[in-house]
């Protein structure tokens, strides 16, 4: 549940927007590409979301469509455009976004009013996202989602913090913590974790995760691999090495490569091992949703590491 | 004066925006092409207008330059973004856009306190448009400007009316009757025309424009060609004949050899036929500002004709 976008990635490579000639259009949002990426694995998958009334809009479902993702709960804002994002591409570590979403996205509109809770509490797992917290009436409805699912089955709550994209960027503490206590499942990088308890070391700030209620705390550490915390336990796995191209929606496969590992009831490191596989696999390429790996493809990446 | 953006044309035609795959991007802005076409033409223009603080403002000051407009009096709004132009090409007559303008596209904030007065009184021609009144603060900053020129030199109203821009549409008639008492000059086409002056035959349209007190009045009829009201003098000048790429651009490529037509002191049936060459010129291009030709390439598409 959560962000939807026309991605328009630069053709031309390590150079400024400026200098960019040609753009080449693709899917884009961070629980998007999670659903994508679950439909990759074979799961069904939907995202709650809406576009604008527009030829943009228009795409973004015909996608969804295309990579096997169900569009029923995607509407239509009569009057906000299709957000769209231009990223700039300097390999290995720098990709900085340029948001149009203003005045708002239409996928910042989703009333609660028009949720189908019954779907929403029968799915055996549910994805929100901090960004879904930043304005209403998305926060509203992600909070109504999440209550209505009552810590039945796993919810998963991505701390996915965009401060330009809160027109409030001091609520974002209290808001996210409200959102994890209806979660089972944290997942963020260490700034993202550290916006939602605090500053501290990774596993302070995934102990702290699993004081509020979570069942599994999960902290990204980029290179250094990711600290994942649970029953008791807590383990780095490394990340896999490989020459990164793009690092935009590595995040997202790994997130879907998790509700794989999940759903198909693995143990937790055999999980993270797996979902940084996938998001290894998604960094190597330059694109994003198009480029969510199958199970084969991870396996092998793993096997090659 | 007015408008600036990137367009970003699709590399695919005859298709809806949701099919395109790949985006050119290019500058646009009907009063930016205007002078990115008086430069063509070896005049010193400059635009009045405003890009937000992003890269694709970045772009737009140095495409300007790279045209050899000067761009001093390009302002950088510090919060909006530089507005985008969508557009779907169908030749010979159907190329519908999609504006990212909103919440406001920062040439719309230009402030009557940041234009430079004495360099407007002094310039030969000065080119407003009826999208300049659309909004404040950059109606009164239209306003103002024209106001100080007090009809010295020529000062040129393009009608250019796009309804989707206007927050209060019905205000438009007024507006631009308002800017035209300072015009000596007014270009539209016969819708535009007829939001300002009511509708009816362009002959009539023609005589109300010269009614409100410009000395030239000019009614673009399309494929009918442009008819042309001035000193008691009314003609029809037969357009162009060309194969139609892009229909874009072509208005600016006709206001651009308007002004070179004027400045030069060319005889005003002469100015017309060159202008409507021009506009054919960009017409049978898919490009707009990047088409825009020079003297040269209008008189043999004349000769041609």
């Amino acid at each position: 549940m959560g962000r939807i976008s026309v991605d328009l990635y630069p053709e031309q490579i390590g150079v400024p927007l400026a200098e960019v000639r040609t753009f080449a259009k693709s899917l884009g949002g961070s629980p998007t590409n999670v659903a994508v990426g679950a439909a990759r694995y074979g799961h069904r998958s939907a995202v709650i979301t809406k576009v604008g009334d527009d030829g943009f809009g228009v795409y973004a479902r015909r996608a969804l469509r295309e990579f096997g993702v169900d569009d029923r709960y995607v509407g239509t804002d009569p009057r906000l455009r299709t957000p769209l994002v231009f990223c700039e591409i300097y390999p290995p570590d720098r990709f900085p976004l340029l948001f149009y979403r203003e005045p708002k996205a239409p996928d910042m509109n989703v009333e609660p009013g028009e949720l189908d809770y019954d779907a929403i509490r029968k799915a055996r797992i549910f994805w929100t996202t901090g960004t879904g917290l930043s304005d209403e009436p998305s926060r509203s409805s992600t909070m109504a989602a999440v209550e209505a699912r009552g810590r039945s089955g796993i919810t998963v709550h991505d701390l996915d913090h965009r401060p330009m994209l809160w027109p409030a960027p001091g609520e974002a503490p209290d808001r996210l913590r409200e959102a994890l206590r209806h979660a089972t499942v944290a997942v963020g990088n260490r700034e993202e974790a550290s916006v939602a308890v605090g500053e501290g070391e990774p596993e302070e700030l995934a102990k702290r995760l699993l004081d509020i209620g979570v069942e599994l705390a999960i902290v990204k550490l980029g290179p250094a691999g990711v600290l994942v915390a649970w029953d008791g336990r807590m383990e780095r796995v490394p990340a896999v090495p490989v020459d990164v191209v793009c690092g935009l929606g590595a995040g997202d496969a790994f997130g879907a490569a998790l509700c794989h590992g999940l759903l198909e009831g693995w143990d937790t490191v055999r999980t993270i091992r797996f979902a940084n596989a996938a998001g290894a696999h998604v960094a190597s390429q330059l694109a994003c949703a198009d480029a969510m790996p199958d199970e084969g493809q991870v396996l092998a990446l793993m096997g090659h590491a």
